[in-house]
Order: C-alpha cells, then sequence, then structure tokens
C-alpha cells in the first residue's frame, strides 16, 4: 500500500482541472453528485464534411467562456464554480477572473445556487474552496481602489481547505456541505 | 404592432436552439433564470500557435455530448433538459435520444434536478416539455419491446404545451413552474 504522502496524491504535473475532474468522475459513479466540466467553447471559420467520413475542423478559434468551468447538481442544490491555479504563494490575484464569470455567478447566487472558487496553490499544493459571497466581497473592494489579490490567510480563514486523499483524490464536497449549511 | 400571428413569433429557419437560446437570453437579461447551452465538445488534434496571434485551430472533431444541451439554475432548482426536433407528425421518435442521455437524466433526477425534454414538432409548430420522468417510462417500454417512438397524443397529454409569444419566444418557464409543482 503505498504511504499517505501528499505528493503520491498530487501527482506533480496533473492539472487542478485533471484533479476535480477525476473526483468528480468518483462521485458520479458513487451517485454522488453530478458535475461536469464545460466544454470550451470553439468559433468554427471551416469545417470539411469528407464523403463516407466524419466532419473534419480545418480553421476554428477559442472563444473566451462567457461563465464558469464546472456545474452540476448535488443534493438538489445547483453547483457552479471555476477552478483557478496560481503560483503565487501568499495571495490570488483576482485578474484571474474574468468579470462576466463574477456576474454569472452573481446570477446563479441570485437564483439560489451554491458557487465558489476553486482556488489551489500550486507552490504549496494548497487548495481551498472560497465561497462567492467572499469573493464578491474582495472583487467589489478592487473595484474600488482595494488590492488586486486576495491574502492566501484571508482565503484559508474564510474558505475551507481541500486536503488531497485517495479517492476522491479532491474531497471538495465535503467543503460544499458547509457552504450548503452556512447558507442554511 | 404586429399582428400575434404564429409565424412571426416562430420565424421559419430558426432552430429550436435558437428559438430557446433567445428565451434564455431573455430569462437571464431579466434576472429570472440563468439557463445555457452547453458548447459542442470538440477534440482537438492539431493547434497552431502562431507567434504574435491566436492559436488556430488546424484539425478536430466533434465529440458527441456526454450530457445534455442545457443547464442551470431557476428558483433555486437544477435545471437540466435537451432540445430535440422532428420532422414526424403523430410521434417522436425514441431513436433522438442517446443511452448516455437518459442515463444523465436519472442521475440528475436522483439529485433533485428538474429534468425534461424539449420537443419541437417542426411541421407542425408545436412544442412541449416532457418531463423526465415520463420520457424514461417510455424508454424503459422501449428496451422492452415497446413502441420506438412516443406518440404526439401522449406527449399532449403528459407534458406541458408552449405557446409562441413575443418575448420570451417560448415561455418555457412556465411549465417549468408545473413541473415542479406537480414534483412538491
Ligand atoms: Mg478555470
Ligand atoms: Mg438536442
Amino acid at each position: 500500500l503505498p504511504t499517505p504522502h501528499q505528493s503520491i496524491y498530487a501527482k506533480r504535473g496533473m492539472s487542478l482541472e485533471d484533479e476535480i475532474n477525476h473526483s468528480n468522475q468518483y462521485y458520479l459513479s458513487r451517485h454522488i453528485a453530478v458535475i461536469h466540466k464545460k466544454p470550451t467553447p470553439v468559433q468554427l471559420v471551416k469545417v470539411d464534411y469528407p464523403k463516407r467520413s466524419a466532419a473534419v475542423i480545418r480553421e476554428a478559434y477559442f472563444r473566451r467562456p462567457s461563465t464558469t468551468d464546472y456545474n452540476g447538481v448535488y443534493r438538489g442544490y445547483y453547483i457552479d464554480f471555476d477552478a483557478k491555479e496560481t503560483r503565487n504563494k501568499n495571495s490570488f490575484p483576482l485578474k484571474n477572473f474574468h468579470p462576466h464569470q463574477i456576474q454569472h455567478m452573481r446570477e446563479c447566487v441570485a437564483q439560489g445556487g451554491i458557487c465558489f472558487a476553486f482556488i489551489k496553490f500550486t507552490e504549496l499544493d494548497l487548495l481551498y474552496l472560497l465561497p462567492a459571497s467572499n469573493l464578491f466581497k474582495y472583487w467589489d473592494q478592487q473595484q474600488n481602489g482595494g488590492r488586486k489579490s486576495i491574502l492566501r490567510a484571508d482565503i484559508a480563514n474564510e474558505g475551507y481547505q481541500i486536503h488531497y486523499q485517495l479517492n476522491p483524490r479532491l474531497p471538495y464536497l465535503n467543503a460544499v456541505d458547509k457552504i450548503i449549511a452556512a447558507k442554511a
């Protein structure tokens, strides 16, 4: 049996999105939650339709997503979040969010959805869920001339740390349970 | 003012997805619901990264979506559905659904989501929401040797008809309200 040392589970080189996708696959297979990453939107310019074979996209461009990375349903709640990595050690730069992502989360929260940022400090292998309401606070402060980043200490204080484990790799629904409980 | 004649609103040539997207845009702009079409997933094979300009996808293929077309949040509920058109007049062929779409809707319903099929009989300009529970019934009957399609009369009976109007073009959340009420 492997020693439960963090680096085994972190699998350096695996992106945060890969780790979340693996965890979501686990949750889905156990009928615990249905949460998927949305496909990256693509602007099609040229598509060939060869006879007797599949259509081939010959020219296309990546479009900026208008929403967040992930959504789905868990315990009757609509879940919506974005995964963000930073190599910074002491703070998370707010420029990692696009204004339309913040706006999207505001709309979802207004409809009763559970929204958060899934933040990884890659150099430290530290992971947190930061509830949208806290994210909005720092976003709005920035708009009013405040800091352009959120201190890691504040994220640790106001968010929920996720510790690597074997399966699911990132048991983040435990933290979502706490966000739901804090909301009720 | 335009006469409220169906063909004005139906805008022949506009696909059901376009009509739903317009309606979702209306609902979003009025802060009524946040429901988006998921991007079509694409399998990338070759991507060029030219200096000083955007990445260009040079070879890629359409992948079959593993879930449904639309999801989002409305009145605290997770909403998930697929839009399907048929040129048939008297029945809707079940082969329009992939087994993994049915499975996805079963998982979402088990988590408390509101799922349905948004069906359009294009030759008749008739539209219905059919709740997932009814869809599952016909799907399972087919698996057990039953009809390979759902009679339009049964859809009309068990589903909720959507009538074109000006804004939103397809006021389908009225029918979703009824699905929610029937569930409670
Ligand atoms: Mg992201
Ligand atoms: Mg469809």
